[in-house]
């Protein structure tokens, strides 16, 4: 039995986190964190897991979280995260991190995007990118994880093959994102009040969201060139799910049976991805940890077409996959 | 050309309100208040009025607002909305207060309810019920109007005929509400961030909402007893509308053919009131100034069904049927 | 292993199960059945199964069924179910039933209320209940379990407990329920288009819906008098769940406590009961095989509200607690 | 007075159609046809105008649609429009035409894009487009307009002034689209089954969405090249509200604000097209006849982002501006 604990227990990937470590036959929870010092049993915070779960979330320090737990899934903001993740590690720990801080490789682009200097540098550019579907061998047995962004997941994930594949131009690509509002947290806000949000469309950050560098190195690490892509997530009056549209210039002669096939040929063994034919939709992924995905050829662009659940494979499912992989696990009990 | 101004124009109420305004052939818009110094144009707090007004929202005195309008809408908070409508009312303008504070006549019931002190009790009996099918003629003139609750619309539209009637029994009523997120206001609150209040449903306030003693009094008004409602309020994913479904013991012998033709006569000549024989939805009423009410008999229990627009007939559209009655103009312009 | 089929695998409940037999450790899938001959493969007909389930739908004789499944659950039609589950038990397999067919006792109320004659008659008054929270010595071993329809679920499970113990009155109860949109099925109606249910709220089946029976005669089952309740079904715009607020006098002087105190005690070894003291929603048991249920006392009522996910304790998952019982297995296995 | 009709008027198209039309104080509604022989009074079709038009759908005959009223609004689906037309006009009708027939100028695009013969050819290059803001004098007076596409509109309004001031490039433009359900028409189609529909999000029509020739057409119109535009179209689960996302090459050296510029001092003087820095959002544009729009310039692309209400400044809104035009009315009557 693998004991685990969750830093910063409180939001929506940590509660989809526990609903699926419950399930998992090797981990044991003992540690939920939070800032509070109230100790609230995790049935007021997460009502859904009442008579499922008896813990309480507590204040605790690093240290006790280390006696505790032999894996530390961290739900902390970017920069508190980087600060727990090297002190966990120093204490023997192993650590599924959900934040930014060790999903970039260079400290520069990190200042840039998230507008602090990073704390631990130089950690940044061995860690891996909690991609198995493309980095599986490296997270196999690794200490750290960087689980990915849920925009970068469902956007690498059906730009990556092609690029590898040399078959679209690695610039001058566009994704067009639409996510669902529970990937903007559980703190309320004025534009996600329900009045506000419901029966309404938005584009926001435009040319700004901090996604956008994860996509840029993680193309790039599988393109024959630099890539630098234009993002735009929109905001779309439901729970959960992200579809994204990409459009990318073909770098060979090719159709879209010839683009499906490099598709297929790139996923034919994985568990957690599905080339489709049909038009993917987001509800036929929503609760699972699946990424959809088909592709099409339009007047001479490549169109690709992916949908995950935001806080499945694009949170805490993809950390369970990469748990399983860190202890050597089947890749998708619990999932 | 009457002259208006909106205390506290910063909600949906207000919003609603000022579309309707706009189309108004006798109304000109003067004067729009806020608490904050920062004088925001309407555009900024209501985007969608951009380009159809061009005011900005002011923190006025009471004696500023009394110098620009004739009649002054206001959508303050209880308690703060008397202390105004007093002084408003002394410097010579006419107010349809949107407030409760002057919906009950007993100060006693409103410190009950509302844990406070009236502030200005004596006038709280005299003030008219502003239910156009009920008090039209007490409306007619009026210098003071009492903007009634969305709920206790819904309900008393729906009931007060057949307690009127005699055909139901005053005593035993109850009624279970159902109404859109728009109902609890602007301010982002937990319950209604959009990923907890989307994709679920929730009853509230049971047996503690503050419009249970407005239906009682209303009620009793045209019933041959006092009565006291049991009153559920529930929260549906949904913008506007309201469906209220109460339920009565049958006072005499009668069916639901007997029950439909008491509203029927009742409601014959209202504009705003459709009795009909199907079920109603809200989505027949929204963005309207109608009330669909109907009626059926169940195992020898009176149950009615009726609906409305909360922001519309629940709250700016009656004020504008309000106005349109004191100032004597058609009591349908702009609805 | 028991292998199990499933008749009329098209709809949403048929689905839910799968999901939830894909998760059983002691359950083989062997067959699914349609009336097309086309033998669609499942992840045709759900694409959420894609790629956890090779199957394909067919058209099968009972007897070919029965050669394959120890277990069948059957989601045909009322009357259409009878004629099948006789021919299975004949055939020796076990059979949980969705269908309304084996829900009620009297022959007699079934054709009034389904309108046609029951083509199994005797088999009906000796079928139980799939309630397992009320049923659960008569569930165990049993051939045949009637899985019992999603509104009744909710109502009963909060009132029966106050009927059995005398504090509420068998006579005048009042049933108030609002459900999301999947309990109507899969089949597209003018109601359900999007556009007309969406934003929209309406009440339905107003003294006419077929649970009515259902609840009648379980709830007087526990009751000391025959219950005859008043039932009114809403639609609410969300897909699953179910919140029912039901009304009732007081049948002893009690309090609100007194009343908690009388479902604790039924429920506290019941593991899919969880009686709260806040007032339940329906979103923290989508998803789950839960039951949340409340109770509180309003100017003399008692006012109960519970909440169910319709396809998961409303359906599929009380279908697998069933199964469970009926095997001997855990009960919550897959739950 | 106006004498009008409406053909084909049980869509959504011609509820909004409608409810404009009863605002319009020079408009008297004279017919509404249909194709079944029942006389459905209006309230019965679209309920929400019960109390307000007193009127029944008709089986008419386009001699008798033609006698009763000065100007026709076709809702008639394609094909089967131009027919109508074509007799109305010749009869002395003025006709604002819903449908696709009259949009394009190219029978052979038509032909592709629609898989039939045009039954009028000769009259689709002399039709005016109904877009007031780039074709509005050819409006003023004609006899035939053909009403824009939903989506065209969305997408035109955006970028034709960057194509007719030169600063975007005419090839490689793509436009990402975004659509509410009511978009989807009334008929009741398994997508749009609410428990399909609801929570969902799809991409459909890719390279194949018939509103693709008609964008080409006109922004060809405005630009100094042919354009192909690549046009993906997704279904969002609102009901109302269009969020067009456009991506198109900078042809001149050029920022964000000079792209403002260009679009301000287009549309400086109109009075339905805001163009706004913020991001425009759906909500505030539904139920009124406004396009907001603004542009960004994101790592060398030009960005556009646009909103409208499809039902009414991308139909019914649009039309009765148009009307609004054809006979010398103010162009904001009504709307």
């Amino acid at each position: 039995m693998i004991r685990v604990a969750i830093l910063g227990a409180t939001g929506y990937t940590a509660r989809v986190l526990l609903e699926l470590l419950l399930r998992h036959p090797e981990v044991e929870i003992r540690a939920l964190t939070t800032r509070q010092d109230t100790r609230p049993h995790v049935a007021e915070v997460h009502p859904i897991l009442r008579g499922r779960l008896d813990l309480e979330l507590e204040n605790l320090s690093l240290a006790e979280v280390a006696q505790r737990a032999d894996c530390v899934f961290g739900c902390l903001p970017h920069g508190a995260s980087a600060a727990a993740v090297a002190e966990l590690l120093a204490a023997g720990c192993r650590v599924v991190d959900f934040s930014a801080d060790y999903r970039l490789d260079d400290p520069k682009v990190y200042a840039q995007w998230y507008g602090v200097e990073h704390p631990d540098p130089q950690r940044m550019p061995e860690t891996v990118y909690g991609l198995p579907e493309l980095y599986r061998e490296a997270i196999r047995g690794a200490q750290l994880v960087a689980n990915p962004g849920c925009y970068p997941t469902s956007a690498i994930l059906a730009l990556a093959p092609l690029l590898k594949a040399g078959v679209i131009a690695p610039q001058g690509i566009v994704i067009d994102s639409k996510s669902g509002a529970s990937g903007a947290g559980r703190s309320p806000k004025p534009h996600l009040h329900f009045p506000e949000c419901n029966e309404n469309l938005t584009a926001y950050g435009v040319g700004q969201h901090r996604h956008t560098p994860e996509i840029d190195q993680i193309l790039s690490d599988w393109a024959t060139a630099t890539t630098r892509v234009v993002f735009t997530p929109h905001l779309v009056p439901m729970d959960r799910g992200i579809l994204t549209t990409a459009y990318a210039d073909p770098a060979v002669e090719i159709d879209a049976q010839g683009l499906l096939d490099v598709l297929r040929a790139q996923y034919q063994e994985e568990p957690f991805v599905r080339v489709v034919d049909h038009l993917p939709t987001t509800k036929n992924v929503v609760g699972a940890n699946f990424c959809d995905v088909t592709v099409r050829m339009v007047r001479g662009k490549v169109v690709t077409i992916s949908v995950i659940d935001n806080l499945m494979k694009g949170a805490a499912g993809a950390a369970v996959q990469n748990f399983n992989l860190m202890y050597g696990f089947s890749e998708g009990t619990a999932l």
